[in-house]
């Protein structure tokens, strides 16, 4: 089966069990208006990346995906949340997400800042009420709160904003802040996976690794992707950040040592692979996110 | 002992504990910047009176303070992450805060909303962490989730924010914003020293009921003080609310009537700790609350 395929055919199998709850626990309360906002972005779709690689973590080390569902919400909670608040005009300031309306747009900033407060919020709340084993339950938590929060996430988009305004940014720096902003997130969807699944902390840390493996060329493609994509193609605006003269892969090493270094990524992705029972899946989203189109 | 004199006792012997550790997690980090910005607004003082409450709660059920100290320091990052993102522009754009420039005003809008959102990630990371019973651990991470979230804390804030241009605004609308805005949390906080100290469950809803009162008298005297204190007094803009023509007890009730609901909900805290093996401290905040000066 081609990686396209077998991603698809995960899809097909996995996206129903998140789209069946993903947006339960905002139905129903007396902020109605805030509920609303919080499902707009929830409901704008996505690629539900993280999510979905967390399940297949836990499916990888011979768990199943069920037990690692409440994972995955929190996950897609804390990267909704990112995206409505990296939007706002403080931030980002993007008027168009996934071809939409960004949540201040349509709910006005103070209430899209609320809306990523309790989809934060909630994140750890799916987690906290789930019926998991305990030691499990707190593994989790804590990977959560550490790849989410300023050492891990909420620390590369600060770093993401301060660098707007460096003299010097290099390599190494762009590393560092796609490790935290857009790398943290990713690692830690494959760890909590594996934790729910019951993973050994050898197939744990393996994922680990993937997982940043993955990060990286993730956020290298993003850059290819902004710097040769159409706006129709991204349902964002193109070119955005050449515009800005913001740094990204191929301003800082062309568009050829951008691409090499993707299959380099992807290449380490897959090696940290190899010791897993069920690796076919990850092994082909591994492929597929190098090739991906937008 | 007098009501003032029992609370300054327990301020003297449970701050050293709370302040020993509440910037430890932000101290170290690549996002230094964000880090600092945390711990300008962690370190700007204010009552500390939610993880106070959490201490004295788990002590009034009979267990140490040393056992709440996670949710201590969860509380009051809860508590300053949301005075961060209420004092955004899109907020209540809010200049001042305990006598300080806001935190938007020294580190920027952007840096301020993540730094609310490193807070509001590291209250969970914190109790997620720390060495806890897991079934207590559990319970607490799911009583702050729902008391911070969008049914509790944030979903107050969203009706306040929409409150600004409501037409018909009664006594019961006001009740169910500060139930959510400013009660859930203070409940919560009870609630989840409890937890921790090792309630029996007829012991946590007593300290629930008892916050959930003194949440309203909280709110009740914070309103009485906006409409008759001066700038100096509350280290913050004063007759700010009357000033935007925004609805306050005060103005529903006359400040009379404010006075009696004051006392009124005063007692009815009171009598909810009736029933507890260690009370004073409890009793004597309830007191204090109700006759604070700002």
């Amino acid at each position: 089966m081609s990686a396209a395929a077998q991603v698809q055919a995960d899809l097909d199998r996995l996206l129903p069990l998140l789209d069946a709850l993903l947006t339960t626990p905002f139905r129903e309360g007396e902020a109605a208006r805030l509920g609303e906002a919080m499902r707009y972005s929830l409901e704008a779709g996505g690629k539900r990346v993280r999510p979905i690689l967390c399940l297949l973590a836990a499916e990888a080390v011979g768990g199943t995906a069920a037990q690692a569902l409440p994972g995955a919400l929190a996950l897609e909670y804390i990267h909704t949340y990112s995206l409505i608040h990296d939007d706002l005009p403080a931030m980002d300031d993007d008027d168009l997400r996934r071809g939409r309306p960004t949540n201040h747009k349509v709910y006005g900033e103070g209430h899209a800042i609320l809306a990523g407060d309790g989809l934060l919020t909630e994140a750890f709340g799916v987690l906290a009420t789930a019926d998991l084993d305990p030691v499990r339950r707190a593994q989790a938590l804590a990977l959560l709160a550490e790849g989410a929060g300023w050492r891990g996430m909420v620390g590369g988009q600060a770093l993401d904003l301060e660098g707007e305004t460096l003299a010097a940014y290099d390599l190494d720096h762009l590393r560092l802040i796609h490790r935290l902003k857009t790398g943290a997130l990713l690692r830690t969807s494959l760890e909590i996976g594996a934790v729910l699944g019951g993973a050994a902390p050898e197939e744990q840390a393996a994922l680990r690794a993937y997982g940043e493996a993955i990060g990286l060329a993730f956020q290298i493609q993003d850059d290819i992707l902004d710097a040769t994509a159409t706006e129709a193609d991204l349902g964002k605006r193109a070119g955005k950040d050449a515009g800005r003269g913001k740094i990204t892969y191929p301003s800082l090493l062309g568009l050829d040592g951008a691409r090499n270094a993707l299959s380099e990524a992807t290449e380490t992705a897959l090696c940290h692979l190899a010791s897993l029972p069920n690796r076919s899946s990850l092994a082909a989203w591994a492929r597929y996110l190098a090739q991906r189109a937008k």
